[in-house]
């Protein structure tokens, strides 16, 4: 039972230093992206000089004719009506979900405050009877201010992340007139600033946060870290709606623009001319960089919580050994180390020369941190943590020692490796199971669904087995804390994986921005390569998304079902195999109302673009511009009123089964959406990025099986064209939100479990 | 304890009394069918006036000119090319199986005799330990031959089905000359045939198999009940290769006829130009009719096993009452005798005279069938069972009065109508889900597609609420027992449920025909017509299967986890979570699986049908016969060489999970499988069914809205077809077999428990 290395007052400051250095390492590479100007006068020193205006004496060999003056302005403008569209949309959305997060922000009080009747008295300790805890009421007025400063550091992390998403974008067009390496080093430096300052955001309000309530609580950290589980839900319910309502958002708008732009006008993708464009553009943004930031951070604020209210009841917290305790939060600190020197990997020791390069440089980034993690983890274990330890385990005391905790972080990053390069092989065109569903494009749109079903309902067997495996291992090592700091595990390369993640949206805008600035074709190739690539990264990251969430729901159950007071969640009992049935048909419920919701919102962007192209004249021609603003609001009203519902389902569900079923079907309902929502959303998101990229495949037409299928315009490239509208909502709205969904249900379950254990099975009290 | 007031001796009458008359009425309507003739010279006495030559003097009115001489020649060909088409493919998939059946039944004796080392000695029994049972080698050689007698009775039950669906469907064409009503009459009569046949064979050979097996086992009956349970697991293994090995034959040809008929070449459905069409209706017979039969005979066979099971464990096996033991048979048996009544009401009772009779009057089957049934179910309960008694609950006596287990088997009933209804709703085209998806088609294929998996999402809701209630209902009144008997609730009217299915495919032949051989655009309608109807009640009866395989599931894995000698499945350990997170997934594998073979079968049929089309000169004009030959055998090939690797996952899973990782896992697994698959399975068949539906709602132009989207041809129907062509092997192939791969794990589990407890788990054995 020796003692950690680390002391405690050392621990207290390498926490925050961590997090400092990453916020500052993100600052300095936002500074090095504003290096690329896009004011056009300060770069023509000789005013009337258009041609060659901009920086002119290291361009001229790239791109002649193209970098003047009207280009810069027009790339300016394009980036400022995205940014602007995204924020008005932000502040929208958060307008409605800040009314719901007050409302539940009540609920939480009401119910809380309620498991003692209100009482300020001191009651005794759920697991150390001897001693006395803080009252109810205290847990319900902490919970409520942790939830609150969860959902306010969630919408601080998609906000930014989008600001600096729609700060790049223009800059990357600009950038990949030099090159696609500087192009790349651009996107990739964005994301990098997305990446890190949500990582180290995060974990620096939950350490302040820790702090500030310690000086209420002191010596009471079942309390402390009970009430602190609040900044996780927070979180996630933020994410909630950020992913449901985005993801609306951004697909109703793509749908809207590929039926009418791609399949009817036959016009390119991104063109101008096109109505829905800017909403499109506005989508990616607020859907896959907004919303994928909130998500990554619910995730990681709920996997931190699920740790920490674990080791509260284990013999961290019964001993006070603050260093231990603080594990979960020097692994992450260690994570935003470890991607820092990641990083440099991408923009400073290599360097990008060609296409080809891109996508291997964005994959070396998963494999360097992952390798430098493992050791980084190991140091954390050795140092932080007693060499041999006990860990609250159902009620029982579980002895561990500080490698098997080695093996449990490990473990879950590793898997999280797996999950990568699994998706990967499947979403990525260099490999033959999206050559096979573009080869299905020959006989039509209906072989190439198809194909696509089933290729996504393949990818999700190895994902799975690794899932499985890293729960049995990390389970059988370290019981339910295991499992929290195995999800720990797999996020925390987090920084890292953000910034690929984040990368995709800023290339693809970029791409869009080229087009519609009308810059030549050779710059759309290279924003097309950055685009291709991301999309490959987009699915890895949506992968690491849902193999954590899985992880960490379970985590969040195992310390649900421990605070809940039960014992077993046997399945052969009618209560709980009801709620198992039931929770596995949550996802598919909540998959119907979302994809119902693009599709209606997609329907309605459909007949305005209709509307323009008829009703405009010189449209077509480009000699008129279209009404942007329309398909703006078609797209922000959809998804404000769209969102509602689903996010309703995810937040009332546990409540009402907690409240008037009980305790056991709760968890029932909350296994059976876990085991069933994985699947979905795993299948989901690579479906459609495998349809994605087979029309990708057909349009680069880069071997001579492409070349057979294609070229644009084919009926092959149009049957592919279909498959990636039909996953576009799959793989962007319904299957990343399915993983919030399982957390968000565990998390919230946690936080009112005090209740459900004190009032709640009114139904079958009153039977 | 009141004794029940049916002796044993009356039992033994009333069941082999029940299923004779079920098998006499059933040769009646097969007599009645064949009334109508086939073969033109007996129908024409005046040998050369071919004009009116077919029984002139009452036809005369209803078509002229079309049914002459060649008409009926022409339409008895096609069936006799139909007919040798499916006899010659399922003697080809009987052989393959065969050898499998024969490798499995060796395993079974060799796992099962192993138990004991193969000692011909007595043991203390599982349950009364004060008495001696059989040794386990009897017990494997019983379960041995239960296993291929259930085998043998699944085959001919399908061949059965197939046999008669052949016969009936160019007479239903003919008999479509005289009117919707009499065309109606003969199809229905002809699914009467196979609905009575199937469930009266199955009872009669269960109740034989009883009384010869107990000339062995004599007084133990825990024994004997126990080498019964492999009669079901024999009925679904035969099942699974049936409507996988079925499903891959309907739908690749199906998928490949209509890609470059409907959609290429715009030549209608059933044109005899287009070379797949001998392909596609044999696939009709030997998937929809042969695999569904199969299908609910192993679920009628499993839910009596698993109620058999529990029940020679309870107060009525341990007290030899041998009226209570058979209460599952005697439900079936007055099923038979309710059925009877019931289809009088179609046949005899109402007559259909216009087209928009159909639909109301299968549904009249289903609600007077149920409303009958449930006075069945209170006579049954009341004559056959002790005022009360106890049932068998994990280890405990549960004591349960008569009347609770009327409402188990009631809930399971007319839980079955809502379910029934439910699929209606969301797949008929006379209500708004389908004709959202049909309007979704004015922007193009993706939308369908999208709005259509929504539908199958969104369907899947209150069909697993019913299921849920059923469960909560019937176990807390009696158990596991109560699971079992619900789930024989729902299968009770099986004669009239699978009457309607059987209907559905032999009218789509009957239609096929008519177009076939020429006939009228008339005849054509009301073969449409009567198609249109069945589309719907094969997707109620799809979810039937579904439901009752949930059930039946559910009792199968009680009487597993009973019999391994487990005592709870508790989610919160790792073994048993890993494997219902990879139980979760098993039914993607295998749609995966099934989805890809059907597609790589559909893409060779289109191949080998486009070559017919430009290799043989004047196909299109109709002056060339194409070579329907080789799209027969593509079909068979590809069914027969796909349907192994489904069929071994779904076989081998049980085994090897059990074997290596033991009884905690695998139970994790049945559950995982069991509440992932019911949701895809549900999901799967409606979408497919409503847009099948979807379609034939725009070309049938019934409503102003219909017309709007039409006519065939239209923009809007293309993308209707593509969504059509989609859902066939969601709703055909992959949907309606994962209701076998749960209820066939759950039953092999079952059978093989005795070997999982005794050597099972070696994997963590050895660690």
């Amino acid at each position: 039972m020796g003692a950690a290395m680390l002391t405690g007052v050392i621990t207290e400051i390498l926490i925050p230093v961590a997090a400092v250095i990453g916020i500052a390492f993100a600052l300095l590479q936002w500074l090095l992206v504003s290096a690329v100007k896009l004011s056009p006068e300060r770069q023509t020193p000789a005013g009337g000089n258009k041609k060659n205006g901009f920086a002119a004496d290291f361009l001229i060999e790239e791109e002649e004719g193209l970098n003047d003056h009207n280009v810069v302005v027009k790339c300016a403008e394009i980036q400022n009506a995205i940014s602007e569209g995204a924020t008005s949309f932000l502040f929208t959305e958060y307008q409605y979900v800040g009314v719901f997060m007050a409302v539940f922000a009540v609920l939480i009080f009401l119910f809380l405050g309620s498991v003692e009747g209100f009482s300020t008295k001191s009651q005794p300790c759920t697991y150390s009877k001897d001693k006395f805890c803080k009252p109810a009421l205290a847990n319900a007025v902490f919970s409520t201010v942790s939830f609150l400063l969860g959902a306010v550091t969630s919408v601080v992390s998609g906000f930014l992340g989008m600001k600096i998403a729609t700060y790049a974008n223009a800059r990357t067009t600009l950038e990949a007139r030099k090159g696609v390496g500087k192009a790349f080093i651009t996107a990739f430096r964005s994301g990098a600033v997305m990446g890190f300052l949500l990582a180290a955001n995060g974990l620096l309000v939950l350490y302040i946060a820790i702090n500030l309530f310690k000086l209420y609580y002191g010596d009471d950290w079942e309390g402390l870290f009970e009430a602190i589980t609040g900044y996780g839900l927070g979180g996630s319910s933020m994410a909630l709606f950020g992913r449901v309502g985005g993801g609306i958002y951004t697909k109703a708008a793509d749908v809207g623009a590929d039926l009418v732009g791609k399949v009817e006008r036959n016009i390119p993708e991104d063109d101008p001319r096109n109505p829905a464009v800017i909403a499109d553009n506005v989508g990616d943004n607020v859907g896959d960089i907004a919303g994928m930031g909130s998500d990554l951070f619910g995730s990681y604020a709920e996997s931190s919580c699920a740790a920490l209210v674990v080791a509260s009841i284990s013999s961290f917290g019964i001993n006070h050994d603050f260093t231990a305790m603080c594990y979960p939060l020097l692994i992450s600190s260690m994570g935003i180390i470890v991607c820092l020197i990641t990083t440099l990997f991408a923009t400073d020791f290599f360097e990008i020369k060609a296409v080809k390069d891109i996508e291997p440089a964005l994959k070396r980034q998963l494999i360097i941190s992952t390798a430098l993690m493992t050791i980084g983890i190991g140091i954390v274990s050795w140092i932080a943590l007693p060499s041999s330890f006990t860990i609250f385990n159902f009620g029982e005391q579980k002895k561990v020692k500080n490698w098997e905790l080695f093996f449990c972080v490990a473990i879950g990053l590793w898997a999280g490796l797996v999950i990568g390069f699994v998706t990967e092989y499947f979403t990525s065109n260099a490999y033959s199971p999206v050559q096979d569903v573009a080869n299905s494009c020959r006989t039509g749109a209906a072989t190439n669904v198809i194909f696509g079903l089933a290729l996504g309902y393949k990818s999700v067997i190895i994902p799975i087995f690794a899932i499985a495996v890293s729960i049995f291992v990390s389970f059988s090592l370290a019981a339910m804390y295991g499992i929290a700091v195995a999800a720990l595990g797999m996020l925390s390369t987090i920084a890292t994986g953000l910034a690929i993640d984040a990368y995709g949206p800023i290339s693809d805008n970029a791409g869009g921005i080229a087009e519609m600035a009308g810059m030549s074709h050779r710059i759309r190739e290279r924003t097309d390569a950055l685009d291709a690539a991301g999309n490959t990264t987009a699915a890895i990251g949506k992968g690491f998304a849902i193999g954590s969430a899985a992880l960490v729901s379970l985590a969040l159950f195992g310390a649900f079902v421990s605070r809940a007071a039960i014992s077993t969640v046997d399945v052969l009992t009618p209560k709980v195999f009801i709620g198992l049935i039931v929770g596995a048909m949550l996802p598919y419920w909540f998959s119907a109302m979302t994809m119902k919701s693009v599709g209606r919102a997609a329907l309605e962007m459909v007949e305005e673009v209709r509307r323009q192209f008829n009703s405009i004249p010189g449209l077509m021609e480009g000699n008129a511009k279209p009404d942007y603003a329309t398909c703006v609001k078609i797209s922000t009203d959809a998804s404000i009123k769209e969102m509602i519902p689903p996010g309703a389902l995810v937040m009332l569900t546990p409540l009402i089964v907690g409240t008037f079923l009980g305790v056991e079907t709760l968890s029932g309902v909350l296994a059976g959406a876990l085991v069933s929502g994985v699947q979905i959303a795993i299948s989901a998101s690579n479906t459609g990025g495998a349809w994605d990229n087979a029309k990708k495949y057909i349009e680069a037409g880069a071997s001579e099986h492409a070349r057979a299928l294609g070229p644009k315009g084919s009926d092959a490239h149009k049957a592919a064209v279909i498959g990636d509208t039909i996953g576009d909502p799959l793989k962007d709205t319904s299957g990343p939100s399915l993983n919030i969904l399982i957390k968000l249900m565990a998390v919230e379950s946690l936080v009112f479990a005090p209740f459900f254990a004190a009032h709640g099975g009114l139904l079958f009290k009153i039977l």
